[in-house]
């Protein structure tokens, strides 16, 4: 048994380069992959998200944390929905390497009104975590 | 290259035991296994930990959780510290069903100073999680 | 202009000892006061809250944190509704000292769906806070 | 008896100049106040901020939240340590209105290795909160 998601990988470029061209899709983000309740994300590192000693900035991670929850939702649901962060919890647990940040995200819920994922970052090329996010989406109601 | 733990599981229980009578460590608290940044912990339902309908009481989640987020620590760092808890964080996704439930914690920082850890809360013989947690533990000064 | 709960103190604890005699309103803990947005709890310590030293556990801590932020949500949408906590984020000031806690609830929100409320802990004749929680209860529709 | 900081409003402002010249205090955000436990600081509202519709986007809420509680750590203990971001957990409350944004963040601990703040954000002139947060600083040890 194959479980998909409503929206390819191209699907969600397209919806966020059209619909969210603030989150520079392709650019600043780069969409490594989307799954089953999954998605991966790449932050490409440049100057306005570094602080002192070339590492990436806690806003910088915290909005990586909370875009690829965002997609790992959208790619599941399908580009009808405007759903909004409600809470994030996120957890520095050490400084990264200078350079790229990747985001694996997992959603732990996907009801219908809620969904709750867990994103662990790391930098590119190291496993170890850098940081964890756990959000929830409020998701408004949909047909069907 | 093996990874081992300071202590045992049953060098944990006879701590826990000794120390902390009140976590009932065999009775109420069931501890599963201890292994390299993790532990797992089984909390034996009865009367005191239920809500109407027979399932398990969110506080009695948050004790759980919160238990074993420390035996994991315990375990790691042995029986020297006084660890205290500083922040959980719980996120509850679905109605556990009756019976016992299970704590599957993962620790993602061992630190000098805090440890930072998540847990997964499920049904014994479900895998999907009930409930999902991370805490920070203070750790005091350790000689050497 | 005034600004009125849909329910009193009394209908609260009438409606906590017939619907949830779990929470034990009266005993264990004691209503002192609901307000517009608000609820004032006390935990009546004993010795199933206690940890080694008298102070009043973790886990008892949340619970009456929670307790406290489902009555200040009952109080200002009335006995209808079954709402359930869906995020719960406690951070853990400064020991106790021996005796009652009490919690002093005010929401930040009370939308259609989602309440939030931050929980301030205290020792009993103490303003220092020994906890502070935020939480987020889903709210089931309402008529109307 | 008056409690006061060790470091004024001026002496944070040319101290983050130097130091943290990303934070470009005195243009993207301004400091309004610093007191006992306390800080006040505003986010002027530029197009890198705004989300579609003119609001101030996530993670600029983010940032201004965890900057204006650094900002009031720094303020009590002065210029000698370098406090880093542990955890931070926000709750989105509602949409702000178009414009600057407001933190006031208040301590609820100060102690010796770890400092706990709540953050209330708002858009100016409004006094409802717009998001809410609480973060944990781990702070180095200090001399004396």
């Amino acid at each position: 048994m194959t479980q998909m998601t409503k929206m390819t990988k191209a699907e969600v470029e397209s919806f966020l380069a059209k619909e969210f061209p603030q989150i520079a899709i392709g650019e600043e983000f780069v969409l490594e992959d989307v799954g089953h309740l999954s998605a991966r994300l790449r932050l490409v590192a440049s100057e306005k998200h570094l602080r002192p000693g070339g590492t990436v900035s806690g806003p910088s991670m915290f909005a990586l944390a909370d875009v690829c929850l965002y997609i790992a939702i959208l790619a599941q649901i399908g580009p009808v929905a405007l759903a909004v962060t409600t809470n994030l919890n996120i957890n520095f647990l050490r400084r990264p390497s200078p350079g790229d940040l990747v985001a694996d995200c997992r959603l732990l819920k996907l009801g219908n009104r809620l969904a709750v994922g867990e994103v662990f970052l790391h930098s590119a090329g190291d496993e170890e975590p850098v940081a964890h996010a756990t959000g929830t989406y409020s998701i408004p109601p949909r047909p069907g």
